[in-house]
Order: C-alpha cells, then sequence, then structure tokens
C-alpha cells in the first residue's frame, strides 16, 4: 500500500496524479489540515510534523511513503529516511529530472512557498548535476491561500501571479518548476504570465511518474488487480469545507475525507 | 500574572495595547504560531488548541487569561471557562460593548476570520441586546496571510480589502468591527475603504479596557510596581522570520520572542 501525506489538500494533486498512472496500487493519503500550511514555519516544526505523518502512514500499513509536500521534502526527507525502514519517495528530485530534461539554455526558475525556497534544495540538486546552470528562485508565499479560498480566477491572483513571476520573467528561463503542489491548479494562470514558450513542470506529475518507473523495478510491491481508486482513503487531521470543495475540484468527483 | 494566547503573532495588538494601559501587570503571551491560522480550521480543533495553549499559561502562572484570538474567542470560550478555575476574559464582548456604545443607526458590521463569522458569536451578542440592529458580517480570510507577509501597504491588499467591504458599504453601517487582532495594522486602508465617518472598533483595545476596567474592581490580582513591560515573556510554538517582523511592527521595538 502506497502512504502519502502532506500540509493539507496541495498533494492531493499527487494522489490523483498518482491514482491515474497506478489505479491498482492501493493508496492512503494523510492530509495535516490542522496544522496546515508548513511553507511559513521552521524547519524544525516541519521534520517534527513529518515524523507523525509517516508513523501514522507506516502504522495503517504503508509500505511506501509519498512525500507530496514540497516544504516537507525539500526539509524532512533525510530524516524520515533514517527514521524508517520504508523507501520514501519525494516530490523534489522528479521534478528536478524533469526540468533537467526539458532545459535547453539552462536558465531554470523555481517557484514555491518560503521554506521550500529558503532551503535552497531544487538549486542545490540542479547544480550538483549542472554547475553551469543558473537557477532563479522566487518564493509565492500568497499562492496557497489564494487557492485554498478559491481565488483562482480572480483579478487579484492574477495581479499577485505577474508579481511574483516578474523577475523570473526578466531572467528569461526557459523552464518553470511548479514546486508546491497547490500550484498545478493555477497553470493556466502561471503559463501565459511567464512566457507560452517556458516549459512549466508540474511536481505531481513527475513524482507519480517517477513512481510508475520504481514499481517496476520492485519485485515486494505489487498491484492488486481487483482495486480501483474509489477504495482509496483519503484522511484528514480536520475536515473544513474549503478542503471538501478543493478536494473535489482536484478529483473531479467527491471524496470522502475521513477526520482523524 | 496575565496570561494572553493566539493563534500566532496577531494577539500581540492586545499584548501592546495592555501594556500601555497596565504597564506594572505581569505578561506573558503565547503564540501558537506552530498551528497558525486557526480562523481556517474547525471549531474542535480550535477548541483542542485552546485547552492547550491555556493549560500552558496556567502551568506558567498565570492568575487570569485573555483569549486574544477572536477565532478561539468565538468557539472556545465557553469550554475554557469550565475545564479551569482562574477567570477566562475573551476578546469578542468588549468590542461588542464598545460597538453598541457607538453604533447611532443601528447598523453595524463584522469582518472576521471564516471561523469567527461561521460562529455567528457577535451577531448573537449584539442582537440580545438589540434584536432591532442590522448585523451585517463578512468573512475576509485573505486579510491574515496578507498582513503576515507584509503586504499591508500593496495595491492587491487595497483591492482585496476593497472587495470584501463592497457589500457592507452598501449596507451603510455606521459602526464596523475588526473582529480579528491582525486587523488593526490595516485599520489605516479600512478607513478611507469603508468611509470615513464609519466608527472602526478595534477588538484589541476594547478588551485592553475591558482589562483595566475588570482589575480596578479586584482585590486578589493587584500591580506589581517594580515591573515594566520589558520583562513580560513572549512565547512562540515556532519561531519565524515573519513573527519577527510583525511582533517589531506591532510594538515598535524588538521582542525576544521564546520557541517553546
Amino acid at each position: 500500500m502506497i502512504g502519502i501525506f502532506d500540509s493539507g489538500v496541495g498533494g492531493m494533486t499527487v494522489a490523483r496524479a498518482v491514482e491515474q498512472l497506478l489505479p491498482h496500487y492501493p493508496l492512503t493519503y494523510l492530509g495535516d489540515i490542522a496544522r496546515t500550511p508548513y511553507g511559513t514555519k521552521s524547519a524544525r516544526t516541519i521534520i517534527d510534523y513529518s515524523l507523525e505523518n509517516t508513523r501514522f502512514l507506516v502504522d495503517n500499513g504503508a509500505k511506501l511513503i509519498i512525500i507530496a509536500c514540497n516544504s516537507a521534502a525539500s526539509v524532512a526527507t533525510d530524516r524520515l529516511r533514517r527514521e524508517f525502514q520504508v523507501p520514501i519517495i519525494e516530490v523534489i528530485s522528479p521534478a528536478v529530472e524533469q526540468a533537467l530534461m526539458h532545459s535547453q539554455k539552462g536558465r531554470i526558475g523555481i517557484i514555491g512557498t518560503r521554506a521550500t525556497i529558503r532551503s535552497g534544495v531544487y538549486e542545490t540538486k540542479i547544480l550538483a548535476q549542472h554547475p553551469e546552470y543558473k537557477v532563479f528562485s522566487t518564493a509565492c508565499p500568497l499562492l496557497v491561500p489564494l487557492v485554498e479560498e478559491g481565488w483562482i480566477g480572480k483579478r487579484e491572483t492574477k495581479m499577485i501571479l505577474r508579481r511574483y513571476l516578474h523577475t523570473l520573467k526578466d531572467q528569461q528561463i526557459d523552464t518553470l518548476v511548479l514546486g508546491c503542489t497547490h500550484y498545478p491548479l493555477l497553470k493556466h494562470l502561471i503559463q501565459p504570465r511567464i512566457g507560452k514558450k517556458v516549459i512549466l513542470i508540474d511536481s505531481s506529475v513527475a513524482v507519480a511518474e517517477y513512481l510508475q518507473h520504481y514499481l517496476a523495478g520492485e519485485t515486494t510491491l505489487t498491484p492488486d488487480q481487483s482495486h480501483d481508486p474509489t477504495l482509496n482513503r483519503y484522511f484528514v487531521t480536520d475536515l473544513t469545507e474549503s478542503a471538501q470543495f478543493i478536494a473535489a475540484k482536484i478529483f473531479h468527483r467527491p471524496i470522502d475525507l475521513q477526520p482523524v
């Protein structure tokens, strides 16, 4: 069974991508809505929360963990790998791989929460492979609340996006990593503002594709052909209207969120 | 000793108002930054957090508790009064009293977080005394992240404020309660947008004035003339740059935030 955790509902874009690519793998999701967001908090606090979330999923039978939250992935991955025996897959490395695959000019932009950008993890991973590349990072802390409020189409959201993307546009990036699992919901607004030639890397899709590849070479974790995605379990540490609204928006079906 | 808790840093506007009116009462503040914000979360989760915060302050010697968070005050006050022996003062009733004192036409607006507005607590308290009054409530969930990001002067903040205040303006309110302790930091933007004749009620100042009045009639809680506000203690459950920035902005001096 695959366990996925996130600070809230954003990571459901990862769960959705996994469901679509690997429908016969049972999946359990944990959204830590009671303590969301992580992206504005300190590394130490995010690590503590990530340990608790992983413990919950492992206790519920997870044999593999996906950290679907970029903020958690950026600061807690090493610690989780030391503490737990199960494979820990995080959302950042697959997005980096895809960015390196697509970038022609070696000018890559990263957008994410304050915690993700402060960690410098995308930049470090990109430069480790291509020290000659240029990486431009911008924290976009207001995008998560705007998405969670359902303000996706509003004029203010577009203006705030333009403000956040301004520097990256000036730097003439050719590839932009959406380094937060909420951002795929804004993809249609980001593309025209950053320029239609810029390739957007969706970290949710990237991690699902990486997982598919990983499982193909894995013999202990096998699909259950009788399983279908409607049997997947979605746990939340708090149940809010906003969470139900976004879950339905991501999955295009009502999701039964179970409070824990 | 007076204990004050809030979901984060917003309640420091209450601590500041208390320091100014009652400088000789020792004060301990707890900001639950690790789990901020409360306003988007469910009543049950907010009650759990409020019990833990109050326990911490009482264990640290608080003889009186101020709930400086409107979201917590709106859903957790009754429960805290049942669980603890110390007096529990909350930020809502004093603001309601001041609104009733100032309103001429009996048309009162309330702005607050989603949790505060959903609770209907301001409306209930106002109508209990004046059933003929009209109360108009609007949740303004994006204002807290905008303040915490330091976007107070930005054009988008003004536009979002105008959007939130639009209905209240149409209703020709004569009094507006700032039902969230972050909002006093936006007072200078709210006043011109809602109309200069509308009286703004700052719940932070209202609760400090109420406390002053309460302590005047109280013999067990007495001031310590050797105490001054720089000796007050400010605890936070997470230490972030944004918290330090806002604390300094509220107090006009650097505040030594101690993580717990």
